[in-house]
């Protein structure tokens, strides 16, 4: 995990809740257009240098947010699980699932929870801000992989800077 | 650019500023440790599906984060602009030179600072969280191709979620 500080002046806003919600949503968007973008048989066979299959890493992605959310919300932390699917439709439609649960718990997030120390997954120990970056870097991470993936296969990938909804 | 709100309440400490110059810095570091993985020859010339090769995009890296400090301490955009290098020695040696400013100019940036929005390289507008942001999502995104790049090679890459210095 990220080499974090715990002090936290509180006179500095860096980003607002609001904020962080709306860059980890924005970027779940643009990681859902790159799983679009993936032929049927690619998103799940198609891989470079050993790799995992475009569809395992968005599957861990998932894995991560879903019960992430409510470890974040109250410290109920779930089991960090890949979630397995077999078709591209099957997995956008539990990533747009993922999408709305976390819309709808994160207001549930206690002003000082950010700054909380605690064990995510009962593996990874950090304060709550760094282990939801965790989630949104991986993420970034392996959707980056995922562009070399669709440039190899000839596709050209959504831009990067583009996070809005469509 | 990403999608953003200005409502900053104040009471919510999402983030320290100190946590975020370790947040940024970290992933630099790991992108350090990426660079210095890759042969020398192939840091210049490997590429897959026509994408530019690693050191291009460190040299994009450095491009933004160089001016980008300056921009966001002081409101002075300079010129956006790629860090040619023509040795594995010489784009390390930047990076680290890059690294030192980052350091040495991050304790001016104001509280106030990262929610005022402006214009970044004259052709980015956002807050400047949000433009900060975007130079370690685009670290991130293009690390994350230099590790397919790694793996094509048959090349370990470090471990994604060590930030620590070595």
């Amino acid at each position: 995990m990220a080499t974090y500080t715990t002090t936290a002046p509180k006179q500095t806003t860096v980003i607002s809740s609001e904020s962080l919600l709306a860059q980890w949503q924005g970027h779940r968007q643009l990681t859902r257009r790159v799983i679009e973008a993936f032929p049927e048989k690619e998103l799940f066979t198609f891989s470079i240098g050993g790799m995992r299959p475009f569809s395992a890493l968005a599957g861990e992605m998932i894995g991560m947010a879903r019960p992430g959310i409510v470890g974040i919300v109250n410290g109920n932390w779930g089991e960090f699980k890949d979630a397995p699917a077999t078709t591209k439709e099957e997995l956008l439609a539990t990533w747009d699932e993922v999408t709305a649960e976390i819309n709808a718990r994160w207001p549930s997030i206690a002003p000082d929870r950010f700054q909380e120390v605690e064990l995510a997954f009962g593996l990874y120990e950090g304060p709550i801000y760094a282990t939801l970056f965790y989630f949104i870097d991986n993420e970034i991470h392996h959707r980056g992989q995922g562009y070399v993936y669709l440039r190899a296969l000839g596709i050209e990938p959504p831009p990067f800077w583009d996070r809005d909804d469509k």
